[in-house]
Order: structure tokens, then C-alpha cells, then sequence
């Protein structure tokens, strides 16, 4: 593990703030949900990985946020789930499907699914979150707009918070409750747009596509979905495209 | 991620074999399970962690073992624990504990519980049992013997199994249900020994002390319940001590 950061850790911090974890990918959602825990006045610690990913663009974008945000520390796990691989994004072996309609990407589970990759994120959110005393874990996961994630869905979220208390010493001789926070759950993309819009979320920093161009590439799943956020909720992402 | 190996690979793996993720620390519990696991006729795949605990010489043992029962694959997944600490096995500044009476250690949960541990580890085991194609997972927690840990329960594992279900893909759209065995969970070290005993656990070749000398230390709550067991199963430990 490296990059423990500690960006503006001078910043005011008042004994009334309550730490909180933030699951930090550096896109769209977790951005948004980064200022909404800032919002609510969390003291703020990051959680990143790098997992094996195609490329560490993210984890830049990450990094910037993190610091913008003011988090008292940023954290970059590394795991090499391409050891396991299964998925477009940790195998060479399955390529990024580019240009898919949209009513396509609605059928299924996609290829980019990584296997167990929300379980195995959350769990180290959860021994952070322990370990620092924070009982507040936001992370940006959505269930809709063609997700097809199994591990975005409600259900998989409430029955792995109940995993956890199980599973901890802050969740049981402790007495803490660990609450796991997915404001976005039920929010299709252009309502996400709209609030990070209001959050003043700065989308320049934040990047979503599944490839590591200088640009971001405009027809993956992840560019698409963004693209029609913005599109329906009547904005322009300030983020250049290569096409 | 290091250490794939192939140990055995080339020993007879019939059609009818089922494959089976085991996680492997090295330890008397893990050991006995694998080989439950080996007798119930899996085609093993073997998995350890290197997570920053004191000492490799449990991954020696993993190793060791791992060959002895012809594991198809043994996996050693990199994750380093030190870095979120809390606990005796990943921090340098919390010491482990040495010839604590067994009441004692009834008593609450250990400073070498580690946070979160068991919830990361089981969440690696269902990336691996998702993208190999098995559904049985086997684990050698005990609920028993003064162990103290939340996530050797039976209801964090229950929990857990739920969870992981609702997660992948495998328990979803793939219609599979993916399994987990912790076959040891409700028995005392005494009966494990005499288990282990009867299925021929190579118990020189196990390692359990949290210490990493080159003989086990015999004080701490691991090597302590180790000869205690043994000693009530009427039995002697190969493994040479310290004292």
C-alpha cells in the first residue's frame, strides 16, 4: 500500500466533525459522493486501489480530488486483481466494447465486471474505517442506468453493512455501528450530473473512461453513460474527448 | 500477486472432481481443512495471503503444504495490512502477547485480531472461486478455544456467504451458488488434532506461532492453544519449541 497522503491536514478540523471514509475512483460518482460527504461535514479520508486497472489515470484524477476536497489523508491500496483476471479491465485478453447502444448495455452483466471487486473494495474500507475510528463509509456505487453490476445493487450493500458489523470488533464488542453510505444508489447519471453540478464538483478533474488515452476515448460504456448525463441534464462536461 | 504455482499440477485430476478454493495459512486449523477438503475428492487451489504480517515463515508452511496435497494452484495475494495497523500481527508498536493464563484469553477480542481480516480474505476467495469456476470454498475458522475473533463466527460466515452471492456474477446471473465450508468452526483444538491425526496432517510441515523464529516460541496464544491441544488430544507435536 502506498500514497498515504496528507492533503491539507492542516485544514480546520472542529471536534465536532465525524470522520468518514470515501471509496475515491476518481469518476463521475464517487466525485459527487466525495462532496456530499464533504457537505455534511465529514472529516474526509480517501480510499483508492490500484488493482490492476488499464491505466492509473484514474488514480490521478483520485489524487487531485482528494486534495481539492481537503481529506485528511488518501489512501492507495495496492491489489493486483489481474492475477485473477475475468474482466475487460484486468485482462488483456477481453477488450473494452466500444460504441454499444445503450439498450445493449441494459441486457447483462458487462464484461467489465470485475469479480468480487465492490466486496473486496468495501472490506478494505471497513478495516480502514475500524482502524481510524470512522463508523461512516460512502462510496458512489449507482444501480442504474444499465449498470448491470451485482455488486451496485441495494440489497448487496445492506447485506454486506450487515456483514461487517458481524465481522468487527467495532461492530461488535465495541459497540459501533458501521453505516455504509450510497447516496447515488437509486440516481440515474444525469441526476448525478445535476447534484454534482450543485456541489460544485470540478468535473475538469474527475475522469470516467476505461481507457487511459491522453483524452478520454468517447465510446466506452463508462464515456457514453457520462456523455448522456450530461446531455439529458442540459450541461457540457468540460472534459475534452478524443472524438 | 506472486506465487501462482503449479504443484502437482500433472497429478491425476479426474472429470468428476469439483473445484475447490482453500485458504491456506500454513496453521493446524487451515492444514485440517485442506486436507477434509483433499478427501472429499476437490481439485484443490490453494490460497495465502502476504499481508504484512510479522513473518513469512506461515507462507514457507502454505508453500510446503500446498505440494504435499497436489494442489492444482497455490495463490499468494499481496495485500500489506501494516498500512491501516491496529493490530499485534501488523504493528510493530503493539506487542504480542506471551503466556497469558487461557482464561485470560477467553476474555474478549485479542490485540492480534487483525481488522477486518477475515471479511478481506474471504472476499479475495470469491474473486478466485468466481473467475476458476468453483463453488465450494473451505476455510479452517474456529469459533472455539478462547479465539475471541468476530469473523470466525458461524453468523459472520452465514452473513458473508449471503453477501458474496448477491455480489458476483456467479451467484447472479450465472445461477451458481458459491459455498463456504468452515468445517472446523464448532470443534476445539483437541478435536482437530485428532482429526488432523486421522486424515495424516503432516504436522511438521505446519506452522502456528505468531512469532517468526526458527523454532516456535511457545507462549503465545497460538502456540499455547497449539500444545494444549495436542496434549488433551493425548497426542505429541512434531514441531520442535523454544521451551
Amino acid at each position: 500500500m502506498t500514497g498515504a497522503t496528507n492533503a491539507a491536514s492542516s485544514s480546520s478540523t472542529s471536534t465536532t466533525q465525524r470522520r468518514a471514509v470515501v471509496l475515491l475512483s476518481g469518476g463521475l460518482d464517487s466525485s459527487t459522493t466525495l462532496a456530499l460527504a464533504k457537505e455534511q461535514n465529514h472529516d474526509l479520508y480517501a480510499l483508492s486501489f490500484r488493482y490492476g486497472q488499464r491505466h492509473a489515470r484514474e488514480l490521478e484524477a483520485a489524487r487531485h480530488l482528494a486534495q481539492r476536497y481537503g481529506c485528511h489523508e488518501h489512501k492507495i491500496v495496492e491489489i493486483d486483481l489481474r492475477a485473477f483476471g475475468g474482466s475487460a479491465l484486468t485482462s488483456d485478453e477481453i477488450a473494452v466494447p466500444q460504441d454499444r447502444p445503450l439498450d445493449e448495455m441494459g441486457q447483462g452483466i458487462p464484461v467489465t465486471y470485475v469479480p468480487a471487486r465492490n466486496l473486496i473494495f468495501l472490506s478494505f474500507a471497513t478495516a480502514y474505517a475500524e482502524v481510524i475510528g470512522a463508523d461512516d463509509i460512502f462510496l458512489g456505487i449507482t444501480a442504474t442506468d444499465y449498470s448491470g453490476y451485482p455488486d451496485c445493487r441495494p440489497e448487496f450493500l445492506e447485506a454486506f453493512a450487515h456483514t461487517a458489523n458481524l465481522a468487527t470488533k467495532a461492530g461488535t464488542e465495541d459497540g459501533r455501528t458501521l453505516r455504509f453510505h450510497a447516496p447515488l444508489i437509486l440516481l440515474g447519471k444525469a441526476d448525478i450530473v445535476r447534484e454534482g453540478t450543485r456541489l460544485g464538483v470540478p468535473w475538469e478533474l474527475t475522469w470516467s473512461c476505461y481507457e487511459g488515452g491522453a483524452l478520454a476515448c468517447g465510446r466506452c460504456d463508462s464515456c457514453l453513460l457520462r456523455l448522456k448525463g450530461f446531455a439529458e441534464a442540459g450541461l457540457s462536461d468540460p472534459l475534452p474527448y478524443q472524438n
